[in-house]
């Protein structure tokens, strides 16, 4: 019975990704522990960038002056 | 002090099924755990369906294949 | 695909007063909703009074005071 | 590596209150438990007045009567 | 600024299993959406089975009867 | 109605420290909107190291490796 809650900053996530998400998960999940994917659910949540801080700034003000979460 | 978070899919629950879910899941647990109604808080989150994901697939995909979560 | 979460402090629920509240949280939600049970879940997590705050004061503190959660 | 979640009803939060609220938070906790900011994410989530329950009754239908949230 | 959840029923996961879920997911996510792994974090929860309810029952009473969670 | 929820690694934090948390948080909070400190609950969630991973490793092995969290 897993349930997978992600939550990451509202920045242009597209469908087709959500579905790369959803499924990769899953897969993950029920294969290392041999669990029936129709008992897990995942769940994507995008929280807009004034609502997440880090290093006591909030992202959107980290976005203006040029900080990113991108891979480096 | 129990605090309770309904997780759904966003698929047109009424604000009046809501009142009915906040009414009846605090009674609920207030009377089986015999706590005060006002330390007992509900949430429900409505979750877009590109968001929600079911044995690897998701939900806004389900329902475009006709497979629902309806009662059978 | 409702996803239930309750929260409380770990003061004695017993296993029978969780069951009555995973079968009514369920029974309500699938009834008000008409949705499938199987795509239901209720998790319930029992949280140390040490843990918890109620204005400012760690339950476990308003205990020794005396204050309980208990309906009026 | 703290991660903390501040849920509340959307009723007008301004910018510059969730700024203080995520510096606040963000140096409470890393100054008392001498954690890295960096590691540190503050997450606001608002919602909806007819999807948050007190004592049994929608919100949205307590403010309606007047009834406020605001300290006394 | 991705944060990952996984909710799962106590069921003797090992060490080992968490790792793989751990770098699993972190892997899926920072690479699906080009984030940097250092502002990714990944939390497991072990629930009881006391306290996990499925289709209306205690998953602890499901285990007593024979019924798993197990891939088919 | 705030409820907040600080989930960090379980690595010794005393009674005090978190009385300190919950009665700075919901300070903050209620000064900062204005809100009733007894509609205010704040939650400490403390997760073990090996169910919580940073940049894809499990934060018990960071350990091991004698990599901190600690403010620089």
């Amino acid at each position: 019975m897993p349930f997978i809650k992600i939550e990451l900053t509202r920045e242009g996530v597209t469908r087709e990704q959500k579905q790369i998400l959803i499924k990769g998960v899953t897969d993950l999940i029920t294969n290392t522990l041999n669990k029936d994917p129709y008992l897990t659910h995942v769940r994507i949540e995008e929280v807009d960038l004034d609502n997440w801080g880090h290093a006591g700034e909030q992202v959107s003000v980290l976005r203006e002056k040029g900080i990113t979460a991108d891979k480096k």
